[in-house]
């Protein structure tokens, strides 16, 4: 068990062990450069269903989630296209919108109720002019984002439909019992009687 | 006309300025950081058709295109599939397989007689490890590469496939010129001749 001397009361009260967990897996950051960050994330917490960003708004901070889940979606001709989805302890917001500061396409809404910690984008800047440490937490955040957007991308380009499905719930067991069908459907690129035809089909194999 | 005083002869003859561009276009390193990238990068030439790299293979360097261009593709039932082309000034590798170490499901192959300098992981690694100017630059490279992924990913998601057309040749204004037809169908994830009546259809309705 790691103590951290430098955490004030007040930010080891507010920080549960899956911010620190998430924030340490990465960096084994110094006491103080842990404090530093906490300092700089802004609790906040939405209920089912509140929208974290709104397309057509820049998306200003970045989100870790403590508590609950966010589904990432846009809306297209077909309707409500889902994009991604994140829990705890994972790391969410528009990130292209972030870097460039230009409006966002997406939507960003409360699975369940929810409770996030943000890190604004000024705040974010401000930490990698402090160290080495912080910069390659940025590094790191930047490639693992990159590592899961090239898999979703290499999938929908390349892949036939159930073997994405087999792929996302390989990744996530347990997104089956977080997210609603029709949500996992948009996000395969799918009709929702497609994947209830390829989940019947998986099913009746492993017989 | 900035000047390199501390990079060797041998160096400023090899290097052109395409490549000391590219490095300086993200990150103002001093001449002593330069000089140190650029001892890091070792010269390679391709003839068109050669194969940077093979699927199967781990990606031990990421490519940075001096001259020519290169496309990154995988074989799938459907037939190659082009996911991605990079020409002067730009880096180009199987990003995930460089930074996993895992094998890499991609062809990369010269579209033209091609050089490059390829810079390898652990010499990455030992970049990152002299200072924060080398870390903000393999951030700064990781998000560029994840925005670029991203709006690939996105448009493949949910845009029709004349946007997606009109999104690329707006990205890439001269990508007609220096990529077969068929490659930039297998990109935007439809047939060569679907491609032709997309191509049809924008040019009468310009007229």
């Amino acid at each position: 068990m790691r103590h951290y001397n430098y955490l004030s009361s007040k930010i080891q009260f507010r920080m549960s062990t899956t911010i620190i967990n998430a924030l340490t897996a990465l960096i084994d950051f110094s006491d103080a450069e842990l404090a530093e960050f906490m300092e700089a994330l802004k609790p906040r917490k939405l209920k089912k269903n509140d929208f974290m960003l709104e397309a057509g708004t820049i998306c200003k901070s970045m989100a870790i989630i403590n508590t609950g889940g966010l589904r990432y979606y846009s809306i297209t001709e077909k309707g409500e296209q889902s994009n991604w989805f994140a829990f705890e302890g994972e790391w969410l917001g528009d990130y292209e919108s972030f870097l460039t500061q230009q409006p966002s396409l997406h939507f960003i809404q409360a699975l369940e109720d929810t409770e996030i910690f943000c890190l604004s984008y000024d705040d974010m800047q401000k930490l990698y002019s402090k160290g080495i440490r912080f910069e390659r937490f940025g590094r790191l955040i930047a490639e693992n984002l990159f590592i899961s957007t090239e898999r979703s991308r290499h999938d929908l380009a390349n892949l036939p439909a159930d073997q994405r499905y087999l792929n996302l719930i390989n990744r996530y067991p347990n997104i089956l019992k977080r997210i609603q069908i029709q949500h996992i459907a948009t996000y395969l690129g799918i009709q929702p009687q497609s994947l209830s035809r390829i989940r019947r089909n998986i099913a009746s194999k492993k017989n």
